[in-house]
């Protein structure tokens, strides 16, 4: 190809998310499947080529059961409990780069609160990738009314090229819900 | 990445239509687009890695309007018709190929007839891509309602993953169904 376009790599962002069923530090099934399928089929043998850029974004845990044990007393408390949860995010986040780094994939990882949907456009049209892998569990319109799908939502508006990758049909666990 | 995974290319589909101003040979602008950002962002310089697979869809010309100034008498006459849109369509798919035969990148292309909807499905089954990328103009809800969008049916429906590439605002023709 031209001579200059080699010199920039593809910037790739890929969403991950926490397992539902493991909990904190474990990726969810989607979003390992999505990241080895990007590997596999996308970056290859060719690892200077892309730039991973992960995404995590954590939802406030509105009704706190996932502190259910903590006792709150001070401000300091909700200070060491948002610490706690940064905690989380980056050893998730720690799985991804860790995996990068033994194939030699350049990558990046970070961050961010809110609403996944809201989040990941705001980041798309901050960063600017080339385009967004999603994992997807795959839902029947049934199960999709309770859970609503990040990845349909990123496909419609999010302001690059977008590539849904389904959780394989061997991976789903029990209840499809959980991933 | 393990020894085994190099030595398959990742197959990728493209699905290519003829410009709607320019007529056959011409290739649409979104095919034209989604070629060449697989090339740039996906192919790269490692073009033995992957391996291109166009599928041209051709829609039965319904109201013979391509076809106004042709007598039918026999039904050799529909034979050369037939025969006169097959090449219309192998011209369009040697841009394509001619193109790939440049930078080196394993091709292959093919005509199918039908609704593009349905054909493109039942080929994605049939051979099987890693996935798919098709081209988008981009249109706004008022416009979809009379066109219908390819992208959109492929992105729910193909049996791989789809990646929907829109076309440059920049290069959108006046009137934007036009393609």
């Amino acid at each position: 190809m031209e001579g200059g376009a080699e010199s920039v790599a593809t910037r790739i962002m890929v969403g991950v998310n926490e397992s539902t069923i493991k909990g904190y530090p474990h990726a969810s099934i989607s979003s390992k499947g999505a990241f080895e399928w990007t590997l596999k089929k996308i970056v290859r043998s060719n690892t200077s080529s892309f730039k991973l850029l992960f995404l995590h974004v954590q939802v406030p845990d509105e009704d706190g059961f996932g502190d259910m044990d903590s006792i709150y007393a001070s401000p300091d408390d909700f200070k060491s409990m948002n610490h706690r949860n940064k905690i989380r995010g980056l050893h998730l986040l720690e799985y991804f780069v860790h995996r990068c780094h033994e194939i030699g994939v350049p990558c990046e990882a970070w961050i961010k609160k809110g609403n996944p949907k809201e989040v990941i456009l705001h980041e798309v049209k901050r960063v600017q990738p080339d385009f967004l892998v999603v994992g997807s569990r795959g839902l029947g319109p049934f199960q999709k009314v309770f859970v609503g799908t990040v990845s349909e939502f990123c496909v419609k508006h999010a302001e690059c090229p977008v590539i849904t990758i389904i959780r394989k049909p061997g991976e789903a666990p029990q209840d499809p819900v959980d991933d």
